[in-house]
């Protein structure tokens, strides 16, 4: 089969082939329906390298960590799953027998130092190839719900909403208020999850004029970035600040922006990695204000995005790819030239 | 003054001229905007008498407990509140330092048994008059909303908020769903603010076509009665259940439907007080299917509602009557001829 | 080996020779260190039969569903875990890969109707045995602590820990109560949890001297039975009621105290599965008061007592048998003869 | 009446004589049992001046602000307060009508800004005094229990009670734990009330070793300070770091020891108010740790603190100076050379 295979550190992915793969006992074989391309996997090819001690990401593997597919094939001793059914992949993979796996949240899981790899896509096979091998416990039913624009909410849909899941006792009820720093493909998202589950004024905000148009499609008020930009997310609040600020870049001036916005007894959770510091001190932190990080989600939360994506409540803004065309969105990615989440389709040759 | 006082027990109200109120210290001084008639006032002029105890509600007093006004004069001490400004009362008036005063939740005062009245218009004077006096600590500022409609939001917008409110952990994220039984006044601002702040599918179910209409055009998904009603509620919810049922009748029949319509780890909350009896056994209750009931709310929870009905998520549906037509209100509640929330505005000879 | 084995319904075990198991795919073998015998085996072997459609109970199996071991053999796949190390085993074993199962949750599988056993001991072959086989992700660690004592941890400890856990909103903080209805091994050992990780008074209350000698040893306020139980429980919480109620019995009287007991704003569990009923009704229930029932728990609440367990925070009373007397402990015990809870060691010919 | 009184600006309190105060409308007449001496007073005398725009903190008026007394007079329309009877005073002082205090979290008043004062002893009389005037809500009876060794419980049980009620959430079950730095008077009183209200392991530090010896008596494991501290803390919760950390010092050095020390998911909050300054990045955190900060606290937390305290659960470390010694008393405090927490009882010469 066709595979997208990152075969050594800092080198580029190759459209290769590689065999079919089998389900071992406990797995499923899925042919890929989509496989959405993210900015960490240009980091894994482009930026790391063996002296930084990432053995669980160390190559030659298929890339491609936010999947769906069709169930083709059951393993040794699965059951009650449908073969021709759509699911969405939850994809990081634990060692699955201890305490945060046993609660469904491999990301967290306690022997992940000598666990032989992250995630499908991140250490073992992914899904830009036909077909993937993933435990049946990874998978998330689809029911009658599109399965490729689905693709990136494994990843782009799961991060937000683990995050605003653990903001949730900031915004419940009335006169409660959220504010999105990065109005990428996760921060779309997270503006539409906002919307959808809680009655908080959402505030968005954003270098690029056309992504807060789209937040404001979604429901969103915006802000402009500049020197006015943490007094007018201030006034929208009456002056209080904001409940619960989630901030999707996570460079140095946006985590500031984030403290500077945030209300007494609110919370600030930085989402994106991208090792912004902030000097951090008593005084001018409003009291009991919380300032936190976040990572990826856990499976039950995976159900919970699904529902949403299934009532329309979340429409992630896709860029299809043929096989023929795969690199070519890793290239787009890299170059920045994506509008919307890149979703390979591997059972077609062009999009 | 004009005022409609309940004169003696077991007998309709009077509309007749008292003294003008003074603002004690602690106490404001209010041009009433809005007085909502609700049907508790009815079992307190027609249903009780002093052979029941309820020695805080014995006559003489002006009726109305969902109160709305601008202030008119300060009493000594209060500072802070602007004359002119319009605000909505919270009606409970407990001892005012009990544990359960302090945390503004008047309604569960520890000394409710000795205190002389339970609220504004139930033992002490309410706001069917031109004028009301009422603890500063009552009041929540409706900035420039309207304060007429926004009277009976004390009552019939706090009580179903806090039944929401206390259900919120079974109704947070994607995938949950929620049902309202009784679609009259609270029922559907129990929509409303369903749909405000969660993401849940809300599913409505009334005898009356017209009131589901209503609840539809809110946003629920409406049922009718009938033999195949919990059979299509649960079909609803994927053959789940209910996460949170909210039953606004409270009679048996029912309190059997919310109970047969709950999912396991559900909540189900009696509302209306209508004294409906339920066999509960271990067996035919779904695992942590949770039973309990509620009454109004605290004042921080009225901040809430207000902000909700400042930002236009609750709108509630109000007939209104002049000080002329008083009575009238009260004669077609007593008659069930309303088909919204009656509010008298004493400033106005009719509406 | 030998084992205990439900061999037809309504019918008493046999101790016979099976044999030794193998451990399959993502599971493990295990030599048993303890397996208790537990109230509903009895249900099992003495009460069921076809006719109840319980066909995932229908014998033929080994019994035990509260198990301890040390690792013996790895099945396929399984890493990670120590050969000789011990584990408490959790019972329940659902379809592994729904939303329940994703969250460790087996007990609310979404596949429970047509999956072919409950639990380990309960469908399929338990731990009265010298061998067990479980699937990896069921194990959770002993470290140092005594395998044999701690085998009723799974079902005598993770059920009352289950409901306590669901209640701490109830308990958290200071001049809170609980009150523990029935106490046997389970209420013995829920007596225990809530001294240790709340702060509330803890009531606990039976018809036995000694168990209420037992309770007391560890910590609680004991009131007897009789006229005034309702009227002691109140007034230890100063006339309030109390927080949060565990029935460990069930039947109509216990509920019935229960619902007397509990305060407003408090919550009351019935645990006990004796299929008692109760008159609900609105006037007699504290506002706010919550009747719900309860099942089992969740993996990573084993850990959690676990670790109560390993600290010497619960410590189970138990009483020991060998291989020869295994169906003496199922005979004594339902002849009410044993004083702890019966933990068959399959190592040993006799305790 | 004698009291002690802060007469301006960087100068230290004189022990001199005032007329008896009045209660007005909704307060009380306390006689002062006890007036706790707190570091913040001595900020407030000796740091601060008319520059720094702390228009509320402008002398001239009675110290304390830990206080507890006997009702000795109600002013009008105060009801259900007994003459005789003992209570603990909530010392700060809201416009007691916006959201905030109608919850009873005075400190995060929003008027705080025009309010005249901060809290009875932080720019109005305080309880430094024969007699102490304070509005009724902000009475907590005492019951039989020591209302002198009380006193410290406004803040020094106050503070640390709120901020470990804010971190329960990271503390419910088994298995967690708990780090307090600075085992001065709330530090030692943070140790009592995690060992009394939750099941984790309580780790404490400090670099005096005497202190370290009554947080051991009180139930901590202690570990001493130096280059093997976040080392021996973390193997003492089995490699994984805190749930819940409590800075009660809050310099530099100590909050970077908070946060090496947290585990993933966890808490700290960091309680002294002295400055220090913490270089936060996304990849030194672990993931989904809370860094905060915190203030004082409710009323309703006070009963909270005040049911530990009559439980024998709270026991503050006190150092008792009569009237004569009141000025003693502040400077042991600034000397360092006070034990426990000095305590006022002005209705005595010497204690």
């Amino acid at each position: 089969m066709r595979a997208v295979v990152f075969e050594q550190w800092k080198t580029f992915p190759s459209l290769t082939s590689i065999p079919k793969p089998t389900p071992g006992p406990g797995e499923v074989l899925l042919k890929v329906a989509g496989a959405g391309a993210c900015h960490s996997d240009v980091a894994v090819f482009h930026d790391y390298d063996e002296s930084m001690g990432m053995t669980q990401l160390a190559p030659s593997y298929v890339l491609g960590h936010e999947n769906s597919g069709w169930v083709e094939e059951l393993g040794e001793g699965v059951t009650g799953l449908e073969i021709g059914a759509a699911y969405l992949v939850y994809g990081p993979i634990g060692c699955g027998h201890c305490a945060a796996c046993s609660r469904g949240q491999d990301t967290y899981c306690a022997n992940a130092a000598t666990n032989p790899s992250l995630a499908s896509g991140l250490g073992r096979d992914g899904g830009m190839a036909e077909y993937l091998v993933v435990p049946a416990r990874n998978l998330v039913p689809l029911g009658d719900a599109d399965p490729i624009a689905a693709a990136p909410l494994s990843d782009a849909g799961l991060t937000p909403y683990h995050a605003i899941k653990n903001s949730l006792k900031n915004l419940q009820g009335g006169g409660k208020s959220a504010l999105v720093i990065g109005l990428g493909g996760l921060g779309q998202i997270a503006v539409q999850i906002l919307t959808a589950i809680t009655g908080a004024t959402v505030i968005a905000t954003d270098m690029k004029p056309e992504a807060m148009e789209r937040a404001a499609a979604n429901g969103a008020v915006t802000v402009a970035g500049g020197p006015d930009q943490v007094a007018q997310i201030r006034e929208l609040t009456g002056g209080n600040g904001v409940d619960a600020v989630f901030d999707f870049v996570g460079i140095a001036p946006t985590v500031r922006t984030a403290m500077a916005s945030v209300a007494r007894q609110g919370r600030v959770t930085i989402v994106g990695i991208a090792g912004g510091k902030y000097e951090w001190d008593f005084y001018s932190t409003p009291y009991e204000a919380e300032l936190t990080n976040t990572y990826w989600g856990t499976i039950e939360e995976l159900y919970e995005v699904v529902a949403l994506y299934r009532a329309g409540k979340i429409t992630p803004d896709v860029e299809l790819f043929g096989m023929d065309d795969a690199l070519e969105a890793y290239r787009k990615l890299e170059a920045g030239e994506l509008s919307g989440r890149a979703v390979v389709v591997p059972s077609r040759a062009t999009a």
